[in-house]
């Protein structure tokens, strides 16, 4: 089978934790030994995330003064070349069979995307409210939203439109690579009326990248991996209980947290009803049993086929 | 012909210049200008330089206090992305015939290599002695080497021994890509006895990556392009004059700056040694003439070759 499988930030941190490298190290060798077996027998493409990533290079930049921020489309092609090599680094030691490669990945995005009035996607770390209250007045440009009783920052997430890589990547594929791409939702690109390409300023959400590329790749499955069992009814509340399985339909009338579990949903609902495909959420370290069927939540065009 | 391309990160930025994005932007859309007619024509592999971009990310990086600065290995890997997907992007605005990719290189070094205990690498700006003090007192680990009237900051540059990624280049130059690799001389990598890959803190030369790349691919040519006319007899000197051909031993007799020629010229050795090839350097914005014979240092076996 091919399958396109995205990574999210948050499994290669977790919530609380500075994103610091020892951190970053340990669980990208967790989620490459996760990753391993499933890779030595499909052909895997590899999509990750770069909230906290990109958050702190954003901080980086602002914090030395010297010389301006770089923008985010910079910042995150930063962050491909970061988590990308660590990534390649942890497989490489354990794939016996295959070689992986990462492929520096732009994707473009409409620059009349209403997204860019609208900034969604958190990045960089949770802040108590006197730090947030002390980042605002530093960069007043910066939006915040809050997560309980944090907060974080927020930027603009357009909608994938094309994956400018799309035909190197296919080819790497066909050359049995194991493929690293689109990471952090790929490198934000808008294309003006005469075809030229330029950066734009924004994150796109990795789980739409990911559905655009299982769809153009023609891939049999999408599987998006995070640190949760998959999609919960009444997550947090004592109802909750995992949902092993779901419609479009039923997807489509979920009520889910805006920037974490909504828009994987939206990407595996758009996936499966594009190609009519399954398409999956679920916990990292149970890859095997998902692909199986036995874990996470599998979403199909119709519940009859789950 | 199959031609290896290395660019100095100084015809990236001009001395003086802040690292910022704009003037960056500027420089490599020129680059890319001047590089598209050759990549049109022939099969180009492209090597870039990243000493003042990685010596920002190092300064950005100590200048956030909240996260430990990550090691240099990392550093290079993000170096990696900004650089090449900002050559991509403007390769791809000015080629008409071909797609271009990048590929994240890691390259292995010995981690015995005499490099470790005597850093040459210059990276980030240029300080004046007060800047230097400061920067001392700040980070006493950072080694610096005085240049004229101002200081660098130096870091281990070992000798590359493999390029990991090796096989994905050649599958990408087949499938008619241009390709962008062993960015910054590649993110250095160790192996222990048992295989197993680890990264280690250093910047390898890019010139000397470009090299045993050239090597390893078969390829025709190898050219180093900077931001001077070739390589100069008495160069400061009144008396200085253009070398416009090289035996290779004259090539190794001469009298160069270490981190600025001496590597370039020691890459060409290297290469026209063990391929009986030639090599050339010279200017970026000469690179036509450079391949033509007309402009820059041509390298030989032997004189009557040039």
């Amino acid at each position: 089978m091919r399958i396109v499988i995205a990574i999210g930030g948050n499994a290669l941190l977790q919530h609380g934790e500075i994103a610091s490298f020892s951190h970053m190290q340990t669980h990208v060798e967790q989620c490459a030994k996760a990753l391993a077996p499933v890779c030595q027998v499909h052909e895997v493409v590899l999509v990750h995330g770069n909230g906290p990533q990109v958050g702190l290079l954003a901080l980086q930049n602002h914090a030395y003064k010297t010389v301006p921020a770089y923008p985010l489309d910079c910042l995150v092609a930063e962050s491909q070349g970061l988590i990308g090599y660590l990534l390649q680094l942890a497989l490489a030691n354990v794939l016996t069979r295959q070689t992986c490669v990462t492929l520096l990945t732009q994707v473009e995005v409409a620059n009349d995307d209403p997204a860019f009035r609208t900034p969604t996607k958190p990045i960089g770390p949770f802040y108590t409210s006197a730090e947030k209250r002390a980042l605002e007045s530093e960069q007043p440009h910066w939006t915040f939203t809050q997560m309980n009783d944090e907060w974080r920052r927020v930027v603009a997430s357009p909608a994938p439109k094309a994956i400018i890589e799309q035909s190197a990547i296919s080819q790497a594929l066909a050359n049995k690579q194991l493929v690293i791409t689109c990471g952090g939702g790929g490198i934000p690109v808008q294309r003006d009326a005469s075809g030229k390409l330029s950066g734009i300023e924004a994150v796109i959400d990795k789980d739409a990248s990911a559905a655009l590329l299982a769809r153009k790749l023609n891939a049999d499955r999408l599987i998006i991996l995070t640190d949760v069992d998959g999609v919960y009814q009444d997550y947090g509340l004592k109802s909750a209980h995992l949902l092993t399985t779901l419609s479009i339909d039923e997807a489509n009338q979920l009520q889910l947290a805006q920037g974490s579990m909504a828009p994987k949903v939206e990407a595996c609902v758009d996936f499966v009803t594009k190609t009519g495909k399954t398409a999956a959420i679920g916990n990292l370290n149970q890859i095997s049993a998902i692909l199986a069927g036995e874990k996470g939540t599998r979403i199909n065009l119709n519940k009859a086929l789950a």
